[in-house]
């Protein structure tokens, strides 16, 4: 009854480790710059071709000045040939310094790779308000330009150079064979289960060797995003860095069916992987919400659960308080009925049409034991559907957000 | 720079201790009918005159069946009598057993005092989705009955039957002359600080001796919750109980300012004790944002920063992390210039136009760690403003939360 999650393979996939460092013509580096104390903190990727690069970005007001910069950069027409990320400092509310720093950030990137300033992407996070150090950023840069490479080595340092409050670092790739040549899409991300409605930024870096044009690939990216990315972050609710990079090598092709579902895969799993290290967090929650009259108002509805402080909370407490995802479902206002919702746990049935009880308390409290948590929630209004993932809100979440800046 | 807070008196009204109790007409009590263990849980609020009842309930497409049995008897056009209220029980997502349970609570009040059961608004908090245990109810509803009577004491016990995980009751009541003749505003409330984006339940119950019209009281106190406890709870995250009742002899008088400012008073003091007594709250956050080219604006800005949990957590940990207010003042996405704002803290000018910070982190960690933290957010783009209030996310509102119903 659920949707298929990311344990399910999806046919003619290969999953591979590593990530990004599986992609042809990709190589990489992270390296410690000493803009965090002991930790990595700067990843260059570089690409052998110029690349077409589809993205979304925040749609916070206050955006940060990499997302403006690189924007900027991606709006020359230029093809993109490289992306550099520091994390530890988020350059943002810095004012036109920050516009400056991130300018001189690409320029000096592109300096060490032969190629133009706006062939770079910049990306930033970490504390907002503080201007970056950008000796000690420039200095990385040269070490990491000086190592970049493929392989999983590589790509785990650039995924932990990317890291904030993450415990482990994220990678995802999935190899297919297209008219029979073999091709790969990988990515890299950093993010916790907690960002919405919370604002802690979110990065993917995702690439492919597969040639693509510029708008199916943005169509493409677009649609997978709203299916990742955008179930654990609500859109309106986005930091001030939060972006999704992907890469492809420059060419006329639309997305291939296969490719489109290797693309889309890279981002469940680098999105779920986000949910499972949400900071502080004990255990994940899928939250299927089916039997809804549109899509919007599944995924709006999955969302605002998965969103509820009160359900994260008695997820952690394994408090088998069902009222709360009702009562968060209710809340987004996109059209609950009353009378025609049941809910289900692990399969199991739950709560029936008219608030029956079909789970004693100390079952229900079992099923909370799980790590893995599947609630479905049946609206009985129509036939679409849409899946959310979220984490609980534990003592420790408090703990790691009550002293970040100092 | 800051909005009149509570604290400083509005010309002409007299605060008063005891809230409720000091209504002319107003009798009440609370009791303990065993719903909760050993605490006071039925509370009821008889009146000696028919009464005018203007409202303002939750938004929640799940309404408890409390909110939609009161919705029925006060569009029915009767002039109320009286209100029931439990806590322990939210009566909510109950079915048609829960509508059934809603409207004989009405009736047995409405025996019990020679009323109509359209002439009784009902109200439940507590736990979703169990049915009220009504043989234990009907038993509190007749002792409370026996005990009405107006007074400090009463309402003591009244405020302190309708908690739920509040630490303090609420109560608040001003007097105030018009044409020579002395009237009370006086209300009751329960919820807490955390409510937004939440779902706890809030509900507050106001009356006075003023005979007011139907519409133009419906008008004012419309007015007050916007102001009120709508700033401390978002219109679209509302709980399935979620009420604000208001009552006063029937009559046809339009609201004059000095009444206005009473009604307006008491909200202000109900809402701002229900974010002092935030589950496990260790301090008060008022926010201030002027500057705003609209009211709605600077509502929307104010609001998503006091609702922020990395605002909440950094406030918790007394972190100078100014950047997170900026965050969510941006990812409400009402329009906020990155180059026009400026931040002060408790008065004292925090950050400047272009991020430029004007305090040292010690200095800025100095402000956080007032009981009361006031912070102002001026917009540079226009002539509005208000004011919301929050409080902190402790490591205790995840105990509180994390086993409520078991």
């Amino acid at each position: 009854m659920l949707a298929p999650s990311s344990a399910e393979e999806t046919l003619g996939l290969i999953p591979l480790r590593g990530g990004l460092g599986n992609v042809p013509g990709v190589a990489l580096a992270g390296v410690q710059a000493g803009i965090k104390a002991r930790k990595r903190d700067v990843a260059v990727i570089a690409f052998d071709r110029p690349q077409t690069c589809a993205s979304v970005i925040t749609t916070n007001d206050e955006k940060a000045a990499p997302i403006l910069v690189s924007d900027v950069h991606l709006k020359s027409g230029t093809p993109m040939q490289a992306l550099i990320c520091n994390s530890g400092c988020a350059n943002a509310c810095t004012g036109q310094r920050g516009m400056d720093d991130a300018s001189a950030t690409a320029r000096r990137v592109a300096e060490l790779l032969g190629i133009k300033a706006e062939q770079v992407v910049v990306a930033s996070t970490g504390v907002i308000g503080v201007p970056l150090p950008m000796d000690r950023l420039c200095d990385g840069i040269e070490r990491a330009a000086a190592q970049l490479e493929g392989g999983t080595k590589s790509a785990h340092d650039a995924a932990e150079a990317i890291m904030t409050t993450d415990r482990v670092p994220k990678l995802s790739a999935h190899a297919f064979y297209h008219e029979n040549r073999r091709y790969v899409f990988g990515g890299i991300a950093k993010g916790s289960g907690m960002i919405a409605p919370n604002m802690a930024t979110m990065l993917a870096f995702i690439a492919t060797d597969f040639p693509l044009g510029r708008e199916p690939f943005q169509t493409a990216l677009t649609a997978c995003v709203d299916e990742s990315f955008n179930m654990i972050s609500v859109d309106g609710d986005m930091s001030t860095n939060d972006a999704v990079y992907a890469f492809a090598p420059v060419g006329e092709s639309n997305v291939p069916e296969i490719a489109r579902e290797a693309l889309r895969r890279v981002c469940l799993d680098l999105a779920q992987a986000m949910v499972a290290d949400g900071e502080g967090a004990t255990k994940k929650l899928e939250l299927h919400v089916s039997g809804a009259s549109s899509g919007a108002q599944a995924r709006t509805i999955a969302r605002a659960v998965v969103n509820s402080n009160l359900v994260k909370t008695a997820l952690y407490g394994e408090d088998p308080n069902w009222g709360r995802i009702i009562a968060a479902a209710g809340a987004a206002r996109a059209g609950l009925n009353p009378a025609t919702w049941a809910l289900s746990v692990n399969g199991r049935p739950w709560v029936g049409t008219g608030g029956v009880e079909m789970l004693s308390d100390e079952d229900a409290r079992r099923e909370l034991e799980h790590a893995n948590v599947r609630v479905e929630l049946r609206l009985g209004l129509g036939e679409a559907s849409a899946t959310a993932w979220g984490c609980d809100l534990s003592r420790d979440y408090v703990r790691i957000n009550a002293s970040y800046r100092t």
